[in-house]
């Protein structure tokens, strides 16, 4: 129940960093695109057996320093269904190495509708009678704009089958203050009636960790609002992201964890899948690349945080 | 540029309808489920096979009638990667139909992302230096809680190709107040903030009959909002959801329209895709069944509305 689960991960690794899988092109290797479009051409298939080779490699190279990845959605729809067909398979592979994955698709809609993402991402589809997972994710980034009924129909996935949800509360983005600072009528700020809203929706999902199943996305690049956040709502875990390549330092994620060093995931995309452009190593060594950079980050973050203790 | 494509074809038909796409299986007739199942068994794949020949149907039947489809990507999804194959098979039918796409996703980002999302299914995708059409569709709904650098993207994309967005306004759904009927400080409600932020996104992206590429979703459940929102925003062109099943009638939905009869088009999903359900005719006859009930719907959208001009 709740985040539980990754918590116990983030506690045993000693590493509250989730490993952000959006996989460009750009940032793959020459000689794992070269493969690829030798089988099937510079293809949407070529493009998307490409990813997920190149995932793969991470993925085997960070399964046991980081307790999580997030696939970014945007990243395997632009290579279309195959691109898509990549996203199921790294799902597949991150949890066969014991991965929590969250699916960052940041869905929303009306209650009818987030059902069918709700069982998309996190649930069970019916197929006549048979019951098969379309995608399979331990959690879902959604977009909380439409209210309550748009998050119903996923609380009770959370309940049923161990899930979890992180809700876009103050984004990383430099023009997230045009809607979500501004001030309502009662004082409070958009973005923190959305994060009483977290509170409220998860009030029935804690878990033994004092966090429940509805978290909140809130970025590094705003340390204010992240302090304030924490200290308003304490059983919403975090997702963090906005870290290195964005700008956020681990000093300005400090404030996103309890005096137990619990409370949040920070996300690291950029940093880690392209290490070994940054590191200007053999492409070959791409996946050892991420690999010291997750350790690297694991210690800025624990240097600052202290241990992390359930 | 703008709307234009869209609205002559609404004006050509004298139909402001656009019939969503929103396959479950149980909508769908057993003779098609069953030809499916029997070819790839109760699967992801046979379930896909099953949506696109029901959507073959509807769009034979519909597209002399409706200017417009929309498929929910929710309902795609929910069947897994090949689901989404589904999607895609389905557009492309749709689009060599002549029929205008509008994909339902409502996706949300960071601007790096939302760049993806906008190759994804408004733009090309470059598979080293081929340029290929991921989806395709000739609009997407999206949701603007990231403000303007999450829109960004989408712009440059609606001027290069002709191609529209919808953003996330007032919401059609029960709980859509709580966050967007919310008064801000400056007297403004925050879903007239976000209608505020359409018009400026869009300014210079107008088309010949007054409207820009961004447009905005506004449910038929809230005549008044539909009203004030029509009045504060003339460039801003309409997708209007909540017809029908979910309590909008003509009436709800007449100020969407300018006094030339233009300014919005209707969406109706359930009414169409199960009127053969309501009509209670023979299953086969389900795509008839749609027609009429298109046709119905249509004659009721011009008893209020009027003639549709230029």
């Amino acid at each position: 129940m709740g985040f539980d689960r990754l918590i116990e991960k983030i506690v045993a690794l000693q590493n509250p960093t989730v490993a952000g899988l959006d996989p460009t092109l750009d940032y793959i290797p020459s000689h794992i695109k070269e493969a690829a479009f030798l089988k099937h051409g510079k293809t949407l298939k070529g493009a998307a057996t490409a990813i997920f080779e190149y995932n793969k490699g991470l993925i085997d190279a960070l399964c046991d320093i980081v307790p999580a990845v997030k696939p970014q959605c945007a990243y395997y729809e632009m290579y279309g269904y195959e691109g898509v067909f990549a996203l199921y398979k790294t799902i597949e592979y991150a949890k066969s190495k014991g991965l929590f994955v969250i699916t960052d698709g940041k869905r929303n809609d009306i209650g009818s509708t987030m059902e069918a993402y709700a069982k998309a991402h996190l649930g069970l589809t019916d197929i006549d009678g048979e019951s098969l997972e379309a995608f399979g994710a331990d959690a879902l980034t959604v977009n909380g704009y439409l209210g309550t009924d748009g998050i119903a129909p996923l609380l009770s996935i959370c309940k049923e089958r161990d899930k979890g949800i992180f809700v876009l509360v103050k984004t990383s983005n430099p023009s997230s203050g045009e809607l979500q600072n501004k001030t309502l009528s009662t004082g409070n700020t958009v973005y923190s009636e959305m994060g009483n809203m977290c509170e409220n929706w998860g009030a029935d999902t804690i878990g033994q960790y004092g966090f429940s199943a509805v978290g909140a996305v809130i970025g590094a690049t705003y340390p204010e609002e992240q302090k304030e956040m924490r200290a308003k709502l304490p059983h919403t875990f975090f997702l963090v992201p906005g870290y290195g390549a964005q700008g956020g330092t681990a000093k300005d994620i400090v404030h996103a964890f309890n005096v137990h060093g619990i409370g949040a995931i920070v996300n690291s995309s950029r940093a880690i899948l392209c290490a070994w452009k940054k590191e200007n190593c053999a492409p070959e060594d791409y996946a050892a690349a991420a690999r010291r950079e997750a350790i690297r980050m694991k210690e800025e973050l624990s240097s600052i945080i202290g241990k992390m203790e359930l």
